[in-house]
C-alpha cells in the first residue's frame, strides 16, 4: 500500500520515511515538501543517499489521490485544517500528525493554538489516534487525528490509575521533559546548538497547548472534568520525553498494588511496558522504537503516586503511533514494521 | 587567610581550589587526599598544570591546624562525622560540605544516609549554611554545615511563598534535575558516557537523603510540619540543578502578587535574582556562578504556583555557598570571589 | 539458524542481538556471559524487557555447540584466541568481533596487545571480514576475524586511491575520531561522563593496536609495505567515527577524476556510498546502520588527497559488519537484515 | 579604562564583558549593537540580570569615542573593515576580532573572504595580534588584528619546530576540530541542536578563510613560503578547538628533543603550557581559559611530529587574547584578567 507523506522535509516525514521503508505492507509513495518541491529528498537529507532518492513534490490533490492509498500529514498546526478537507473529498485516508484535529472545540483550538480550527464536521469524524485506548474506533476511521508527544506519554501514564477510581481528580501534576528534535527543522534560538547544549530551559508554564487535549482524554476517560497543572522543559539531547506524573490517591494502597492496576490494564498492548516494582524507564529505554515504559512509585509518606512514562517523542510520540494506527485501519498486526529493539546505547 | 581542603581530588575541592584561586583573602594551603597524597595535584587534574602544582597530603591534624586558618570538607557522607571533631579540637573553623552535619537528628540521619551519625554536640553545634536564611547565625559560628545541591534550590525556591503564609503546606512538589557532576568522579555505570548522554533519568524517587534536608529547613521556615514529594532526575550535562517547584495557594493570587512578595525577600540578597514576570531561568544562566535564579508561574486554571528555582550544583550547591559562608564568618563582604559572570554560552 | 553470542553484556553483544532479533535467517540463541551468568538479561539492559527475556549462560562448548549453528564471539581482546580453538574443534563456525585473529604474525600481535597469541594455524585459517574486499574468502571461510571500527573505514577509505597507483605510499596520515561506545561498558575514567562532555581528548598517540592492522591490510591490496601516522580522538557522541586521512598524490589530478576511480571501485557495494563532488560525509548520515559514507577532496595548491570516512562503530565497525559476513558465509543477500535507514535526527 | 564593545549580541562581545568584568584595570563602557539598540541587554541574555542592565546603542562614533579609550570590534567579517577608519580617526585604539584585517594583502582578503577589503594603509598598520609571538610590535600598536581560533592554535603549535629548522616545510597538515560556539549565535542548519548533537561534520575541505592567515604567519616566521593542507570539524560541544598537526621531520630526533625546544620557546610565555613528555592536552583543560596547551609526538616508525594544539575558541581563540593584548598594549602585566583557572569539570 502507497502512503502520500506531506511536510517532507521535517523530522515528522523522516521518521515516517524510516519507519516506513521497514513496513512489510506500506511503501513510500509521493513526498510531498511545498517549500522544497523539484529538488532531490537526499540533497537535504544525506543520510538517506542511494535509499531514497525521489524528488519532492508538490501538493497536489488529485496525484496525491491516484498515486496513493493512504495520507500521513506531517505538517506544522494550522496547515492541515485546510488540506484534509481535500484530500478528504477524494476518499483517501488521512492520517494527521499536527494539532488540527486533536480538539473536539473548535473555540479550544483557537484559543491555545492561535489559528484558525478546522471545519467542525471534520473535528466531529476524526478518530483521536491513541492506539492503546481507542483501537476500536481507529479501525474504521478514515480520518486520525494522531495524539502529539507529551499526550501520549501522559496519558498513557494517568489512564489506568484514573479509571481505577483511587486518583484525586484535582491533584494531577505532570512534570514533561522533552529532547530538542520535538522543535522541529526550523530555526530557532531555541534549538541553536550553543544555546541548548549543557542547558535545561523550562518553558511555556501553563501555557502549552498540548495542555487541553490532554484534560480532554483525562476527563473522556475518567468520566469527571479535570484540570492539570502542566510544565514543560527541554532537555540537552535530541530524542525521548518523559513525563513524571505526580497525583494524590484518595485511599491507601501500596506501589505493588497500583502495579497490579497497570500490569492488568496494559496486559494485551505489545507496545506499553510497564517496569518491575523498583524500577523506572530511563528515556534511553524506548529510544528509536515505538515502546511507552511506564514506572510507577507509591510514597507511603504523603500518599502520592509518581508515575514516570518515557516515550521517543518522534515514533510512539509522532510517526510511530501514526504508523500503527495505520496497521489497525488495514486490519495489519498493530506491530507491523514496528518491533525494532531500542538503539542501546 | 590559608585554607586547606579535605577530599582533594573530588569535584567539590576541585571547584573550591578554582574559586579560592581568585578570592581576594582567602589562598590554598593544604591540600588533602589520603586516596593520592604524595602525588603532584597536576597529574589527576592536568588542567592545574603550572597554577596549582603542590603535592597532596595525608590527613594530619596538627599539621592542618598549624598551616591553614579555615578547613573545607569536600568528603563522601560518612568520613567528616569523624574529621571534624578532631580538627575542632584545635579550633580551627570548619565548613563541611557533606550531609553529616545537617540533620539534627542522628537517627534521622541514620535512617536515610545508612552511616553512623556524627556525635550529638557538633550536631547541635552545626550551623546550616544556607547563606540567604541564616546570614546571622553564620557570622559567629566555628562549624557550618554546608546545604545540599538540591535542598539550596529547593528551599530558597520555598521559603518566600511559605512565610507568606499563602501556601498549602501540604501539597509541595519538587521535581528535581541535575547535571551528572553531582555524582562526583567516582566511577558507576550511571556516570558512564554512554549510559548517560541522550538519556534522561529518574532516580531514588522518594528515597533521596536530601528529603530530610528539605523538610527540616521548610518546617522551620514555615513554622509546621512539612512533608514534601521529591523526585530527582539525571540530565545529560555535567552542571547545574533546576528544582521545578508545584504547591497549591491558599488564596486567589496572581504572578505579580507572588513576585512582591519574593522581590522584596530577595531584595538585599546580590546571589538570588528573580526573573521578571513571564520569563522563568534556564541553569546556563548561572552555569560556573554562585547565583541562584528563580521565576514565578501562578495558574489561574488550578491555583497552582510553578517555581523554577536554578543553581549551579558545583557553586551555588557547594563550593561556592561554602566560600560564600566563608566570607560571611569572617566580616568579609559576602561576595568576596565570588562575583564573576555565568559563563555563557 | 541461531546464533550464539558470547560476552553478552557488552555492548558488542547488544548490537548484535539488535540486527539479529530483525534478520530474515538469523535468530538468538545461546547469550553468554560469564560474569552475570544466570541473571535475566533484562536486568541488565532494560531497554530489552519484555524483547529478550532468555537467562545469560555460562560458557560451555558442547550446549554452544548443539543449540547454535555459528557463534559470535564479542568479547575484550585476550579472550577468543583461548575461546576459538575449543568452538572450532566442534566444527561451528565462529566470526571473532576481537582483535585476536586480525593479526597474521604472532609477534606483532603480541607487541601491540600485549597479550599471548592465538596458535599460529588458527591466525593462518581466520580471514579477515572486510566484507567489500573480502567477499570471496569470507563466502568459504569457517572462521571470520571481523575487522576493527579504525581499520574498516581507514581501509575502506584508502584502498581505491591505493590501487590506482596514484597516492604516494609514505605519505598517508589518518586522523581517526571516535564516539565514546567504541570504549564499552567497562568503567574508567576516560569514559565517565563529567570527563567526557563538553571534552575532546587525543590519545594513544602512534600506539593504537589498530595500526598493525590497518597497515597490514593496506600493504597486502597496495603490494607494498605501508607505514601510516595515525592519531585517535576522542568525540563527546556515544556512536561514530569519523577517519579522516590525508595523502600526496603522485600525479596531478582532480577531485573529479577521483570520485571516478572510488565510483568504479564500489559500483556493486551496497552498504559503501561514495558523496557526489564537493560533499563530505557526517557521522550522523550513517548512525545505526550498516553504511561507510566517504566523501573525496583533492586540494590543487597541495596535490593532496583528504578523504573522509565515516561508519557506525557499532554495526559497520562491529556487529553490523559481522552479520554482513555472516550472510556472505551463508550465501545469503548481504544485506540481509541490515537495511535500515540511518537514525536521522 | 573605559572599553566600547562593538557587535554586542554575539558570543565574543558577551565573552569580552564576561573577561572586562573581572579585570583590575578595564571596564565596560559603550555597548554597540545596531540590531537590538535601545534594548537592555540582559533581554537578550538573561544571565547578565542585574549584573550589567545598560541600554545598547546604535554605532555613533564621536559618542564611543568621547566615552571610551579603547574599542573591541567583534563584529562578523565585512563590517569592520568600514567601521575601523572611522574610529581610528578620532584617535582611539582598535582591537579587531575579526578577519578584516588579518591578512596583509587586499586580494587574498578578496578571494577567501568574498568580501570588499579594508584600505590598504589600515591593513599595513594592523599589528597582528599573535601575543606570545609580537609582542613588542603590539605594544607599540594603535590597531590590533586579533588572530582566528584556528590560526591561533596552529600557529603557537607550528612556530617552535619550524623556527628550529626542523621541519619539513612541504608536509604540514593541520586537521583541526571545533566546538560549535564559533558559528556564532547566527541561526543556521549547521547550528540547528538536533543536527549537530550526536553528529561529527568535516566542512569547509581546504576552502577556509583562516587557510591563507596560517600561511602567512608560518610563511613570516620561517622564512619561506608554507602551504598547508588544513580540514576543519565540527565536534558536537559548545566551547574548544583542538588541532591536530602532523609534519615530517627532516632529521631523526626523539620526543624529548621536541619537548626541549617547545620548554625554551615557550619558557616566558605565562599562557601557553607544554605537557610533559608522553602526555597530550584536552580541549576541556584550557575551557573558559586563556591557555593554549601543546602536547607533542614523535613517532620513531615514521619519523612524523604530532602536535596536539587546544585552546578555548572563545578565550585565547577570541575575547581573552584580545584582552592580552589590550594589557599588552598598555603595559599592564599581560596576564591581567586572565588568570582565572579552566573550569573543570
Amino acid at each position: 500500500m502507497k502512503a502520500a507523506i506531506i511536510g517532507g522535509t521535517g523530522y515528522g516525514a523522516i521518521e515516517l520515511i524510516r519507519l516506513i521503508q521497514k513496513h512489510p505492507y506500506l511503501e513510500v509513495g509521493s513526498v510531498i515538501s511545498n517549500s522544497q518541491a523539484g529538488s532531490n529528498f537526499s540533497e537535504s537529507y544525506p543520510h538517506l543517499s542511494e535509499i531514497i532518492e525521489q524528488p519532492l513534490e508538490k501538493f497536489d490533490v488529485q496525484n496525491i489521490a491516484k498515486e496513493n492509498e493512504i495520507v500521513f500529514l506531517a505538517t506544522p498546526s494550522g496547515v492541515s485544517s485546510n488540506l484534509v478537507p481535500q484530500l478528504k473529498e477524494t476518499g483517501i485516508k488521512c492520517i494527521d500528525l499536527s494539532g488540527d484535529f486533536r480538539l473536539r472545540s473548535p473555540e479550544v483550538y483557537e484559543t491555545w493554538y492561535k489559528h484558525s480550527p478546522a471545519p467542525e464536521n471534520y473535528l466531529n469524524e476524526a478518530v483521536y489516534g491513541l492506539s492503546e485506548i481507542y483501537g476500536e474506533n481507529i479501525k474504521n476511521a478514515n480520518l486520525i487525528s494522531n495524539p502529539g508527544c507529551y499526550p501520549t506519554a501522559s496519558t498513557l501514564g494517568l489512564i489506568p490509575i484514573l479509571k481505577s477510581n483511587l486518583a484525586d481528580s484535582d491533584s494531577i501534576i505532570i512534570d514533561a521533559k522533552s529532547g530538542v528534535s520535538g522543535a522541529g527543522r526550523g530555526l530557532s534560538l531555541t534549538s541553536h546548538y550553543a544555546e541548548i547544549n549543557e542547558n535545561l530551559k523550562a518553558y511555556k508554564l501553563g501555557a502549552h497547548q498540548h495542555i487541553p487535549e490532554i484534560e480532554q482524554v483525562l476527563t473522556d476517560e475518567s468520566g469527571q472534568p479535570i484540570t492539570i497543572s502542566f510544565a514543560t522543559h527541554l532537555v540537552p539531547m535530541t530524542r525521548g520525553i518523559m513525563c513524571s506524573i505526580y497525583l494524590k490517591l484518595k485511599e491507601k494502597v501500596t506501589t505493588e498494588d497500583v502495579h497490579q492496576i497497570y500490569d492488568e490494564f496494559y496486559k494485551n498492548k505489545p507496545f506499553v511496558r510497564v517496569r518491575p516494582v523498583g524500577k523506572v524507564p530511563a528515556t534511553k529505554e524506548v529510544w528509536g522504537s515505538n515502546y511507552c515504559d511506564i514506572g510507577l512509585h507509591v510514597d507511603p509518606r504523603t500518599n502520592r503516586l509518581t508515575i514516570i512514562s518515557v516515550i521517543d517523542n518522534l515514533v510512539k510520540g509522532a510517526a510511530g503511533q501514526a504508523i500503527q494506527n495505520a496497521n489497525i485501519m488495514n486490519g495489519w498486526d498493530e506491530r507491523a514494521g514496528l518491533q525494532d529493539i531500542p538503539m542501546y546505547p
